[in-house]
C-alpha cells in the first residue's frame, strides 16, 4: 500500500489527493493543513468582504468529513509541519491547536505550501488595523474590522478611508469591494503603473476609470512608515516615500504579492531558487527522493523563454500540477507527464471592466532585449450593427520575423477573457500570427463578429510581419510631433477630432475619404505618422501613402483610442 | 494595371475588395453586385424583424459611395451576371434596373456569389405570406407584412400565427424574433430534432426551452402542402406529410437551408459540384484560370476528415477567404496563401440560452463510421462559491486512441460560446484532449474556474482514453434498466432523485459518500451502470468499484442531467 503525505490542502495539494485517490483506492492519503480550513475558495475572499459572496459556507469548497467521505482522504487540519527528514521520508508534525508533536513516514511526499502575502520590514507594519490576505480567517478579521469602524463613524461607510498597498490582482479586487461597502480608498503602488502584469498603456484603463470612480491613485510610490494617529489611536497616518502623508487610514490592505512558505523545505535540504522557490524538474520532483511540489511556491518553466523560469502563483496551474503529480506518482513505471510550464493567463475584474493577459508583456521583451513587435486593435466585443457592443482593447505582442506570439493583454468591458482564452489556447498550440488572422470562431450577431478582436489582432500583426506597415508607438508621438521632419497626419474627420481631442496641436488633419485627392498637401520627403481613432483608417491610409510614392510613412500604433487613454489630460486640452 | 472584377459584394467579395485595395492602390476593382445593397449585415436581419435591431441604416454596413471613398471601389449595385467567358476573360452583366448590358474584361474573377433560400418544389410555396430571407427587401418585405397582419388582428399580435420551416440556424432566430413580437410559433422540422449541427441530446435542451416558452415544435415532419384559408385568404393553411393540419399562418418563414448560387457558372463551364457547389484548390483557384471563389457558393477542405469537402455558409470563413484570394492575386510569384479549410464553428442564441458547436457531431462520426467516443460535462461557467453561475453543458467528440479532437458542442446560458472557440482553436492547432486538460485559462471567481469547463472536458477524456473509466450512452440506458444482468446504480443522494427525478425505476440508490461501506450490497457478476447527476460522482463510484473487484462496471456518459434532457418525460413521471 502507498502511502502518501501531502503538505498543504488547498488548490494542488487538494487536486493532488482527489486524483491520488481516483488512481489508487487502496492508498494512504495524508493531507496537513495549517489552519482550520482545507480547500477553500481563496480567491473568492475580496467578493465576501464587499458582500458580493454571501454565504460564507460556499467558501468551504470541502471540508475535513466531505474529504473523507468522498475520498477516503486523513485530512488534519491545524497542522504544522516542523520538519522533512528526506533520508529517512519523515515528516514531523504539531497540531497547532493541542500542541501535539508526532511523526509521519511517507512513500510520497507533495508539497503544495503555498506562498504567504509579502510584509516588508515598515516601521509600524505590525500594528492594528493592517491586514494581508491569505486564508478565511484574514477575511473574517477585516470583515470584522470594517463592521466596527463603520459602527465607530456612526455607520457611514462613506466617512472610512482605507488604502490599498499594491496594485496587482488582489489589490485592484480589494479596491473594488471596498469601493462597493461604501468607503474612500487610496490605492498605493510603488510601480510607476498599476496592475503589473499589463503593460502601461493598457492598464491606464483601468486606472482612469479608478480615476474617475474617486479612487485617489498613487503610482510610483511606496509606504514609508506607519504612525499611529493622535486623534483615533486605531487608525494609522501613512507616510510614502515621497514624503507625502495619507488621511489617517482606518483600514489598511497589504497587496504587497506573496512569497514561497518554504522555510521548513529549505532546511531539509530541498533545492530552492535564491527567492526561495522550490526548484522541480520537468515532473515536478524536487531535488530530494519521491519528493514532489506544486503550486504557488515552486518555480516553473517559463515555456516563452527557452531555458528560463518563473514563479507564477495562480491557481489553475497549481490544480494541475497537483493532478499530475499524482499521475505521475502512480505511473507505475509508465511515461510520465510533463509539465509545460506556465503562461500566467489571467484576468481581474474592477467595476465594468475587465483586463486579461496571457504570456510576455514589452517590459519583459525590453527587459530581455528580445526582438518584438506589437499591435493594438479596438473592435467592439460582438457586431457592431448589434446593439450593446463594447471597445475589447487588445494588444498582441509577437516575433515580427516569424509571428511567433509572445503574449497578450485586453481590457473591456465584454468578451476580454474569451479573446484572452483564445490567444492563451494559440501559444499553448504554438500558433502564430497567421493562425490568428485565420482563426475560425463563432460568431452570431449578439456575441461575435464575422472577423473577431482575435482575427483583427492577427491581421494587424501579419501585417506588420509582411512589412505591409510599418509602425511608431504611443510613447514616441510626443517626441515626434516636435520633429521638423516629421508631419502628424490624422486622417479622422473634424467632427471626430472635435469630439475626441486631438493627437499634437500641429497635427494635419486629412480625412481618410479625401486623402487620394489632397495627396499633394503633403510633402513626400518627410516623415509621415498616420493615425485615427481605432487604426482601421491609418492603416488605410499608410497603404495609399506608400504606394504613392511617399517612403517614410508610419501607422501610430493603437492610434488615438490607445495614446489617449495614456494621454487623458494632454489630449483633452488641446484645442481641436 | 491590374483589373479585378469581383461578383458578389457581401462578406467574401467586399473582404476581397478592400484587401485588394490595400494590396495594390492602381488596381483597378468593380464589384458587381444584385440588388440595391452592398456589404450589408445579412446576419442581423432577424434582428430587424424582431425589433432587436432598431437602426435600419446600421445594417447596410459599407454603402458605393462609402467603398468608392475610402477605397476607391467601382461598385456597381443592382448588377446582374448573365454569363461568364473564361476563355476571353470576360463578364456580361446587365443593369436589373436600366436594362443596360455591357462587358467587363477580368484579369482576375472572384466569385462571391453566395447561396439562395432553398424552396422545394411544394404546392402553394409561391402564395403571399411566405418568406425566404436572404437581403435587406426580404427583410423589409417581412416586417411589412407582420405590420400589416398586426393591424388586421386588431393590433394585436397574440392573434398572429407564424410557422416557420427549418430549425436551422436563421429558423430559431426567427422563432425567437417572432416570439419577441409577440405571435404565436410553429416550427416545423424534416429531421428528428431541432439544430441539426448538434446531436440530439445537446439540441434537447434548446428545444425543450422552446417548448416551454409556448413554441409548438414538430419534428420529424415536413411541409407538404400550402393552401389558401377560406375565411382568411392572405393565410395559409399548411398540410404536413405526417397528415397533421395546421392553424392557419398569418406569415410563414421559409430556413429550409441555402443551395449555392450558381447557375451561371456551371454554364460558363466552371467546375462545380452535383449539388451545384463550386470546386476549388487550396489557394482557392476555380478550373478557370484567374478566376477564383469564395464564400457560401463553394465547397472547402473539412480539415477534421482528410480528403473530404463540405459545403460551409459561415460569414466568417466567407471574409477570410476574400482576404486570403485578395492575398494570392497579388503574391506576385511569392508564396500563394492555403486555405486549410472550414471547421464549422458556429453559434445560435436562443433567448436565453446559447447553442455553439464546432467540427463533426456524433451523427457525423457514425455515419463516417469513424471510431470515437465522447464525453458530456455540465461544469458552471465560473466558480461555484461566485453568484450568478450557469451551466455549461458541454460534449467532446474524440478519438480514444490518440486523443484527437473531432468536435464539440455546448448549451448555457453564459460562457458557451468562449468554450467553443477555446476548442476550435484547440482543434486548429492540433491540440488534443491532454492538451484541453492542461489548458491554461483565464481564472477570476467572475468569469471562469480554476479548472475550466474545457479542463473538465479534456480531463474527462483523457480518462477514457487512458482506460480509467468505460461508458455507456444515455441512449443505451433504457435498454440496460431491462437487462437481468445489468444494475442501474445512481449515488446521488435520495433528496437529489426526490427533486430532479429517477433515471429507471429499477435503479439502486447508493449515495457516494457510503458507498464503501455498502459494497456488499452489489452483485459482483453483474454489469454495474453508475450515474449521480454531472457526471463527477459516478466518475468516483467507478473507480472505487474497479478496484474493488467489480470487473463490469460502466459510467453512464454525461449522468442524469444529460439522460433527463433527453427524457424529461420518462425521467419526470417515474416515481422516486
Amino acid at each position: 500500500m502507498v502511502k502518501v503525505v501531502i503538505v498543504g490542502g488547498v488548490a494542488g495539494g487538494a487536486s493532488a489527493a482527489a486524483r491520488a485517490r481516483r488512481l489508487d483506492e487502496h492508498a494512504e492519503i495524508i493531507l496537513l493543513q495549517s489552519g482550520p480550513d482545507v480547500s477553500f475558495a481563496s480567491c473568492g475572499m475580496p467578493y465576501f468582504i464587499g458582500g458580493e459572496i454571501t454565504d460564507r459556507a460556499t467558501m468551504a469548497v470541502q471540508t475535513p468529513k466531505s474529504l473523507h467521505d468522498k475520498l477516503n482522504l486523513d485530512v488534519r487540519v491545524n497542522t504544522r509541519v516542523n520538519n522533512i527528514d528526506t533520508a529517512s521520508k519523515k515528516v514531523h508534525a504539531s497540531n497547532e491547536v493541542t500542541g501535539e508533536n508526532y511523526e509521519e513516514s511517507y512513500d510520497h511526499l507533495i508539497l503544495a505550501v503555498g506562498a504567504a502575502p509579502f510584509k516588508p520590514p515598515i516601521p509600524g507594519i505590525e500594528r492594528d488595523g493592517l491586514f494581508a490576505l491569505r486564508n478565511l480567517q484574514d477575511m473574517d478579521a477585516i470583515v470584522a474590522w470594517l463592521d466596527k469602524k463603520t459602527k465607530d463613524v456612526g455607520g457611514n461607510p462613506g466617512d472610512l478611508h482605507c488604502v490599498v498597498a499594491g496594485a496587482g490582482f488582489v489589490g485592484l479586487e480589494m479596491v473594488e469591494q471596498l469601493l462597493n461597502r461604501g468607503t474612500n480608498v487610496t490605492l498605493v503602488e510603488m510601480l510607476p503603473q498599476i496592475l503589473g502584469p499589463l503593460d502601461v498603456e493598457m492598464a491606464s484603463y483601468l486606472e482612469n476609470d479608478l480615476v474617475k470612480r474617486g479612487v485617489d491613485v498613487i503610482t510610483g510610490d511606496a509606504i514609508q512608515e506607519f504612525k499611529e494617529c493622535e486623534k483615533d489611536p486605531d487608525s494609522s497616518i501613512l507616510t510614502l516615500k515621497s514624503g507625502k502623508v495619507l488621511l489617517p487610514a482606518h483600514l489598511t490592505i497589504l497587496g504587497l504579492g506573496v512569497r514561497p512558505d518554504t522555510a521548513v523545505i529549505k532546511d531539509a535540504g530541498i533545492e530552492c531558487t535564491p527567492r526561495g522557490h522550490i526548484q522541480v524538474n520537468e515532473y515536478l520532483q524536487t531535488s530530494a527522493p519521491n519528493v514532489w511540489a506544486v503550486g504557488d511556491a515552486v518555480e516553473v518553466n517559463n515555456p516563452l523563454l527557452p531555458g528560463e523560469k518563473w514563479p507564477v502563483p495562480l491557481a489553475g496551474p497549481a490544480n494541475r500540477q497537483g493532478r499530475m503529480v499524482a499521475d505521475n506518482i502512480f505511473s507505475k513505471g509508465g511515461d510520465m507527464r510533463k509539465y509545460k510550464g506556465t503562461y500566467g493567463t489571467s484576468v481581474v475584474r474592477s467595476f465594468q471592466l475587465y483586463a486579461a493577459c496571457v504570456g510576455l508583456n514589452e517590459k519583459m521583451m525590453q527587459a530581455k532585449n528580445l526582438p518584438y513587435s506589437c499591435v493594438h486593435v479596438h473592435p467592439g466585443s460582438h457586431a457592431g450593427y448589434f446593439p450593446g457592443a463594447k471597445e475589447v482593447h487588445l494588444k498582441l505582442i509577437f516575433n515580427p520575423s516569424d509571428g511567433k506570439i509572445y503574449g497578450a493583454q485586453a481590457v473591456g468591458e465584454d468578451g476580454v477573457e474569451k479573446r484572452i482564452d483564445v490567444i492563451a489556447t494559440a501559444i499553448q498550440g504554438n500558433m502564430t500570427v497567421d493562425d490568428l488572422a485565420e482563426l475560425e470562431l463563432c460568431y452570431a450577431p449578439p456575441v461575435g463578429s464575422a472577423k473577431d478582436v482575435v482575427n483583427m489582432a492577427g491581421m494587424a500583426a501579419q501585417n506588420i510581419v509582411e512589412g505591409l506597415l510599418t509602425q511608431v508607438e504611443w510613447n514616441q508621438l510626443d517626441t515626434l510631433a516636435n520633429e521638423k521632419e516629421t508631419v502628424i497626419l490624422d486622417v479622422r474627420n473634424p467632427g471626430e477630432i472635435q469630439r475626441m481631442g486631438t493627437l499634437a496641436s500641429n497635427a494635419v488633419n486629412i480625412p481618410l475619404d479625401e486623402l487620394r485627392k489632397r495627396l499633394d498637401e503633403l510633402d513626400k520627403g518627410k516623415h509621415i505618422v498616420v493615425s485615427c481613432a481605432s487604426g482601421q483608417r491609418a492603416y488605410y491610409a499608410c497603404r495609399i501613402l506608400r504606394q504613392h510614392g511617399f517612403e517614410h510613412v508610419d501607422n501610430l500604433g493603437g492610434a488615438f483610442l490607445t495614446f489617449h487613454e495614456v494621454h487623458p489630460a494632454a489630449a483633452g486640452s488641446s484645442t481641436p
